[in-house]
């Protein structure tokens, strides 16, 4: 059987050991913090020089100039047109759907008029240019560059600029295909810290953005949490995981319930799955369903770690401590295999997104559902979204007054002005009022 | 006359004398770093006793024990009944336009039914717990309590726990009549570092909260950017600044808008006031009143060092030139002084505040139009917004496909993953349309 943790919450331990189970914690390394540093402070000092220098340095690309760092637009069109057509189909499907779904989430602002003839509103808009962080090598992922391109592009973000490292110079050409039917505007084969750096701050030939997103190592984690403030960032990604809920009802197949957790396993050694049900012959079914399924899976090594390290099949008495598991979980990914998932929605508070009944497996919402897969990691869902729409526009107040109606309100703001001791805010003000 | 640069665009080194200008960073000083990291460790490691320990020692309270610094509802009600009529019925215009402005930011999330009869959808859900840090001491604001919690009341948070730190024990009523009216569930007497190590991780008497948002100096600034990724933060907030364009049109009036400069650099001597107009007379006329206005003004030093060290008078040829200069400077706010400031809104894309003609001044956001005057700093409104309900919701994708319309997202799903060499990802997807 393989190493999994099981919990039942009858045991005595039951809350200390789902805290434990929860309780990974990326360590601050002091040292990766210094080296992260002094890399943001060489490429601001040195600019291009020392981007082309770091790239041959850790990513060993033959490139001895940056231009040859860029990658054209013809050659991101020549690695779509050459997909083969059912590759293209799926990828063009994706994007459609990808699309489609965040048109919803696009803001127009608003404006109202106020009992005293006053306007105030919110006025939305794209930013001007973003960054997106594509990891290189063996995490190299297509979707992963719709699904942080086509939200900017639907905000109207018009410059978009894409860096992924090319170890040894390659690269997926899945990846560039990608961009070129995201629309992604300027391709540089750039990664890790001095990737970030070169997009916050500028270089003589990498145009400086406003926000970087999407997910990369801990060196990439570290250079975002550095520049913070200096642009805009999405979130500070940890590892994935994922959380399946069913009740043992007749329809659930304990063998999709098993591929369903693997294919969170399969990501990578630190990847979270967690099966919770309130049927124990079901556990032990989705325990068996797994330990068959490991047998035939080429990443099968990685999968075991992962759920020997991180996994973990949860037996709850009922729906309502099922579902407080949940909350407290508040995982990046949640699988509800139940007949009628809608009864469960309202007391789910925390889940970056929920996949519902038993034909949505978490796979759909990786590619093609058309909602983003850059979700919150590591029970961030707590506070935080979806990468969405709304991470490519920003909001200004606007704020309108008319010469009477400013009159009661330039009357308060003077009389609160005053009691902050802010004389100037007070007199300008009082010129309004008086 | 005061100390102010001009800055002219058609002087030959505008561009580079303007980029100084706003040139203005923290510096990332290691060793304030090293010590907000330790008052973390200690925090995390001793809870409740680090905490008492340091709000004796950084703010020398008198409190001998951890509950001395709550302060109870009874006392809030207390410092509210105790207000003036004028003082109390000016913080309930305030506190009752705030909530009527952001009752327009309400989000409701959305559903929609595919081609192939899938439903997906984004769920809003309250964040569980914010915390509010409210700067103490001198810069102890009850406009800035109301602006914090009111929006998270909004959005339907239910606990909201405000740190305040208490010089010597001793506290600005306001502040505590102001957390009366917005609703504050906890209020505790503690500041700094120490006080967001509490709230992101939590002590036995201080429970954690899921986002913390709020000003503060630069060791809490510092802290809320090392405990990002624990718990949400708002931003990173820097010098507060206002930008005020003009264009010399007769209904200006120089001793306004010189009072609506001052009114931003008494705030502080980094405070940032820039003034930009089309009329060199107007520069003139506005640099005399800011004299003339400076001779009464109470905080006059601090408002002549804050214009000696970072304001300037800029003149340029024309509107297009001026809404060049607004976009670069990204101003926290911005005040259009013009007949018709509708016609340059669609021009203007980064700015936290537009306040809009001769009867909108800054004050009045600041205190009660509505708006909120947690507002992006520093030029980050280039990709940040000011505090809004937004900031205390979070979204979950909602996936829900029938049996049939999951088919071929599976099948492209299964394709994709292929591609990405994820095999679970396939057999997961293969599962629900073979």
């Amino acid at each position: 059987m393989p190493n999994i943790l099981t919990l039942r919450s009858s045991d005595a331990n039951f809350k200390t050991d789902l805290a434990k189970l929860l309780a990974f914690e990326t360590v601050t390394d002091d040292s990766l913090v210094a080296t992260v540093n002094d890399i943001i402070a060489d490429v601001r000092a040195r600019g291009d020089a020392a981007v082309l220098e770091l790239t041959q340095k850790f990513d060993k690309h033959p490139a001895t100039t940056m231009s040859e760092l860029f990658i054209s637009a013809d050659a991101l069109k020549v690695a779509f047109d050459a997909l083969n057509d059912e590759v293209k189909a799926a990828l063009n499907l994706a994007a459609e759907r990808i699309f489609a779904f965040h048109q919803h989430q696009v803001e127009t602002g608003f404006r109202f008029t106020d009992s005293l003839g006053n306007m105030l509103g919110q006025k939305v808009t794209p930013l001007d240019s973003v960054g997106i962080y594509v990891p290189g090598g063996l995490a190299s992922y297509p979707s992963s560059v719709l699904m942080n391109a086509i939200p900017a592009k639907v905000a109207g973000v018009s410059n978009i600029t894409m860096v992924v490292p090319a170890p040894n110079g390659e690269l997926n050409p899945l990846v560039l295909a990608a961009a070129h039917l995201a629309g992604v505007n300027t391709v540089i084969t750039i990664g890790g810290a001095q990737a970030v750096a070169a997009l916050a701050y500028g270089t003589d030939s990498i145009r400086a953005v406003d926000k970087i997103t999407g997910p990369g190592n801990k060196y990439v984690a570290a250079a975002k949490r550095a520049v913070f403030g200096q642009v805009g960032i999405d979130m500070i990604a940890g590892p994935s995981e994922v959380l399946v809920y069913a009740e043992g009802q007749a329809a659930d197949n304990a063998d999709w319930l098993a591929m369903d957790l693997l294919s969170q396993a399969e990501h990578d050694t630190v990847a979270q799955a967690i099966f919770v049900t309130t049927c124990e012959n079901q556990l032990n079914a989705v325990q068996a369903a797994i330990d068959k399924a490991l047998e035939k899976l080429p990443k099968a090594d990685i999968a075991r770690t992962a759920l020997a390290n991180r996994g973990a099949l949860i037996l709850v008495k009922d729906r309502t401590e099922g579902l407080a598991v949940v909350n407290q979980v508040a995982p990046e990914h949640l699988e509800l295999s139940l007949d009628n998932p809608e009864e469960v929605l309202d007391d789910i508070r925390h889940a970056g997104a929920i996949f519902m009944g038993r034909h949505t497996p978490e796979a759909i919402g990786d590619y093609c559902a058309g909602s983003n897969h850059v979700l919150p990691t590591s029970g961030t869902a707590r506070f935080s979204s979806p990468l969405g729409v709304y991470d490519f526009t920003k909001k200004s107040s606007l704020i309108y007054c008319t010469e009477q109606g400013s009159k009661p309100l330039a009357k308060t703001a003077d009389i609160l002005a005053v009691e902050e001791n802010l004389d100037a805010h007070a007199l300008s003000a009082r010129f309004r009022h008086a």
